[in-house]
């Protein structure tokens, strides 16, 4: 661990760390949510890093001390690298389906986790839309905390079964995401119970940025010209933001990537946001897409986002269900990476810029795939048609060269 | 790649290898399975393996060069260490769920596409209960090989989609998956296609066996007492004796465990062939388990495996699926590894010995946990029953410290 301070994004006021301290108190839970801040003059680190190694490497570079069985199974997740693919000479895929739980909100939970052994919780709760839960079960189920969790109904089945099985107190709420968030908070904050809910709990994106970390250090310290991932709250793109200037502001790097935020069509809450400028202006919206970890109405980490993407110059743009539903298909049998909706929703991301022409294949491109596709099976399932055979069928079939 | 030759398990006849040499042709397919064997004099490796590298770092011990994008991905996954838990001291879980197509078959798989490519060859095909079959999908979908996959119609939705995502060529057929095979080898061989069936390519196995390996280097050189994994055609308990003897003999450990092979009650063909003696003598069954990946009546690898059970005083045991099925809950619940129902057999078998005495508490165990449990969340969804809940329902059961 090294030494941090929390600062809020809207009044810049300073905070030491307390043990329930998640939000600027006077800006409140949207518009002041604290980010991690470091004395970067102090920090002392090379080109040392190991591409296989978990983030348990990058804990100078952290907010926690890690204790918990489960610390080195976090991160070190593929960076998938195919040329001439895609349009593109040069693809890194960072595929994060491959972790324990098989999304991104692995790197964020285990760091909860941590820090709420050190504050001395009993337990621990968060809203999600599945896969922050799911991550929280499962890397929380061998630790003393008892955990808590609220998901909407809606949940597919993949995720819910998964946090059954990891032993989690489950809530579904007949009702949204964003719904269930504000009854996480109402109730879990009452009860004293630590929050580890996106946003709000400023050590989440901390974890999260060790994805840029990883995708510098396995692409041997070059830096992407691009790089796309989807957006739902705004947390994992601002993390991205953090990792690859953090790594820039230390001499590691020496530029950013183009960073593009991909949301759906039915939930581009935050593109709205963004796009209508300064101040920027949190909205709630009801919203409807397949891809269930990006349907937010009310996205809890819009004010930090914004501002990273007009800082760093990166850009919002959505895809349609459908364009979404394509892509998981043609990433997964071109590359072999099977995706859940919203990671698929970057690579539809990249899909649309490519064809509006505004990559050069000679630049590079890294995709961030945030959730493994059998976390949610429905959307193929229902896109596609198998047919079962009997045997002299497929000798038919076969022998005719049929297929 | 070191040098190698191949000889017959049952008449111990040698061959060089070639192109299309899969079984001993005098002994046939199922007592003529062909082993790979080295000259280990020659083979001069240490203690400096890594503990977070993938399976290429094992290529001196392996029949292939490695020449595809996807090999680095392969291996390499958690040996998660838990102290004082399920009666043991000392508590060792492998978990190959986190892979890229979530089983622990990725270790044959890449083999098998990286010597089709050796050879030659434009398509291969295997038949499956899934997990082999996705793996293949999903590790050749980057290479030019076009792949064919004949699996019974009731395999799992979560694997189906998997290779239909992956853009493999899919025959669910109607029937059981020894038929599929059947079939599988009738056609594929006629066609000219590379053969990636269990037990049939000889060089499946060396791809598993590097999961022994790693038990071995991630648990810093040291054995462990008991090691469990699940018994289906008898290709991962073979190959993880395989691995254990290859380190003993090079004298990186000094002993071998004492591997127990745990069937479904309901498909346990493997031990009644071993418990009838020698001469082993296959035998072909109806058999019927909710764990899919071990539902085999016609176990491919059966004289392999009673060979190596004898010679190195395995065992193999048998747990019904309900069993199964508490063990999947216990597991994740205890220690956040959610594993399929085939995974969980090995579990549900270190409890009975456990139960039965048989274990002391200072004896190290590994759990060989061979396959996620999303690649099959029916199981565990008919089993568990999960309430939605309205708003005030909410309030009522946390207010009212109901849960």
């Amino acid at each position: 661990m090294t030494d941090y301070r929390l600062k809020c994004i809207s009044c810049e006021k300073e905070y030491e760390p307390e043990r329930s301290l998640y939000y600027c108190q006077e800006c409140g839970p949207l518009l002041g949510t604290l980010e991690v801040i470091y004395d970067y003059d102090k920090i002392k680190i090379g080109h040392s890093f190991s591409k296989n190694a978990g983030i348990t490497q990058f804990k100078d570079l952290l907010p926690v001390n890690f204790q918990t069985n489960m610390d080195s199974f976090v991160g070190g997740t593929p960076l998938i690298k195919l040329r001439k693919i895609f349009g593109t000479d040069e693809m890194m895929i960072k595929f994060d389906g491959v972790s324990m739980s098989g999304s991104y909100k692995d790197r964020a939970s285990i760091i909860a986790i941590n820090k709420a052994m050190e504050y001395g919780f009993d337990t621990i709760f968060c809203a999600s839309t599945g896969n922050a839960a799911s991550s929280l079960a499962i890397l929380s189920a061998h630790t003393r905390l008892k955990t808590y969790i609220f998901v909407p109904s809606t949940i597919p089945k993949g995720k819910l079964v998964q946090l059954i099985a990891a032993g989690a107190i489950v809530l579904p709420l007949i009702g949204t995401y964003d719904e269930a968030f504000d009854i996480s908070m109402d109730i879990g904050l009452k009860k004293g119970w630590y929050c580890r809910n996106s946003a709000i709990n400023p050590y989440l994106l901390e974890g999260k940025k060790t994805g840029a970390y990883e995708i510098i250090v396995q692409n041997d310290y070059k830096v992407p010209d691009f790089c796309f991932v989807s957006v739902g709250d705004g947390t994992v793109v601002s993390s991205l933001f953090k990792g690859f200037m953090e790594f820039e502001r230390l001499g590691i790097t020496d530029r950013m990537p183009r960073i593009i935020g991909v949301q759906a069509e039915g939930a581009s809450t935050l593109k709205k946001v963004f796009e209508k400028g300064k101040p920027y202006t949190p909205i709630e919206e009801k919203v409807h897409t397949l891809a269930d970890s990006i349907s937010v109405g009310n996205p809890r980490d819009v004010i930090k986002a914004c501002k990273y993407m007009e800082k760093y110059e990166g850009e919002l743009i959505s895809v349609s269900d459908e364009e979404i539903l394509q892509g998981i298909m043609m990433l997964g049998s071109t590359t072999g990476v099977f995706s859940e909706p919203a990671g698929a929703a970057a690579f539809a991301g990249y899909q649309k810029m490519m064809g509006d022409g505004r990559i050069a294949s000679r630049q590079s491109v890294c995709l961030v795939i945030t959730g493994n596709g059998l976390k949610d099976i429905h959307a193929v399932e229902n896109a596609v048609n198998v047919n079962n055979y009997k045997k002299e069928e497929i000798y038919n079939i076969l022998e005719g060269g049929l297929i």
